[in-house]
């Protein structure tokens, strides 16, 4: 390990980079490489061009897909979060709980995921790229959505006022324990915390009283 | 209320900042200054002197108390969360958990706690200011702590390996959805997340089956 160059290092992050894109090989080369680029570079001085020059390719096969830096952008961060943030509606509340939860510690410990939460700090709340964010969230919340009234409708969750609050606290709780405590979030941790959210903290014999 | 000029906005703003602080007048007056100039100077530009002219006292009578700067910056952020922050154990963990919500989005929709969360962001995270915000929670959590304890005690918590996830659930979620999702967070909306944090989300039905 220690003979490892830092060629081969950066070889290994790219990968991992890559790994989290999917899609055809092109199309994921450009995806990654626009992370890549807005990792490094922020949202603003962004350019389409260095993006294809990164990727390998013309920067003409980029615009015919994606006309304007926006349209870019929001491709390249869907295609991290889509299919991950998304849970694959198991058909029980607390695997795909658990599913979102290890989503996102992955994308949250990946090194493009940390550069990317630096880039947004920095792009400030009003700006465009935090727009974008909103706009995939949308997307994302449809999804849980979905999932959640399934949940209701077989009898597993309970009918509720705030039907996304169980995805809701699970989010908050691992963003908040990764950024602000800067600590890790284990498999059993991560158990530990559905399970609270599916069963609540109350003793059973307290519970029984309610 | 259009005819309050800025001076008497400033004014009243200034006295929301005072009412935060607790402790003899003296002392309310230059911990206060002290919040004040580390709101808006930030926690290395911050000098003991503007703070002494702020709260308009001697520098010797801050300097007496505190000897540096960090003492004093220590002692002025205890004196908003100290109070606030370790909830008044009323022997009723739901009410516990509310009082600590409150507590939370009172300080951070309060002006200095909004200009304090942006302090903190500019100071990153391996700052002397980050050192002494740890060092408070830590005060923090031996309060919390108890409470936890004599809810258990009681046999109105079941025991659990993390006791203080119910707190971390709680504040995280809040935190959130002031921070990231600028939203607000009412007495109903602080309610349901308390519950659903003691009760948990799954349908009575299926927990039985558990």
């Amino acid at each position: 390990m220690q003979a490892v160059t830092a060629k081969r290092v950066t070889k290994r992050v790219s990968a991992k980079r890559r790994a989290l894109v999917r899609g055809e090989p092109i199309v994921r080369g450009i995806l990654a490489a626009a992370l890549e680029e807005l990792a490094s570079a922020g949202y603003r001085a962004l350019r389409i061009e260095d993006v294809a020059t990164r990727a390998g390719v013309n920067k003409t096969t980029v615009y015919r897909r994606w006309p304007t830096k926006e349209d870019l952008v929001r491709a390249a961060l869907l295609s991290v979060t889509d299919e991950k943030i998304v849970p694959p509606n198991t058909g029980s509340i607390r695997e795909d709980l658990i599913a979102l939860g290890r989503a996102i510690v992955e994308i949250q410990t990946s090194p493009v995921g940390q550069s990317l939460f630096h880039v947004f700090l920095a792009e400030g709340p009003d700006s465009e790229l935090m727009a974008i964010a909103r706009s995939l969230r949308a997307v994302q919340e449809s999804g849980l959505r979905a999932i959640v009234e399934g949940a209701v409708a077989r009898g597993e969750l309970a009918p509720s006022d705030d039907p996304m609050l169980p995805f809701e606290l699970l989010a908050a709780y691992l963003k908040h324990k990764m950024i602000a405590d800067r600590a890790g979030v284990d498999e059993a941790q991560l158990a530990r915390v559905v399970d609270l959210i599916l069963l609540g903290a109350l003793s059973p014999a307290r519970r029984k009283q309610i």
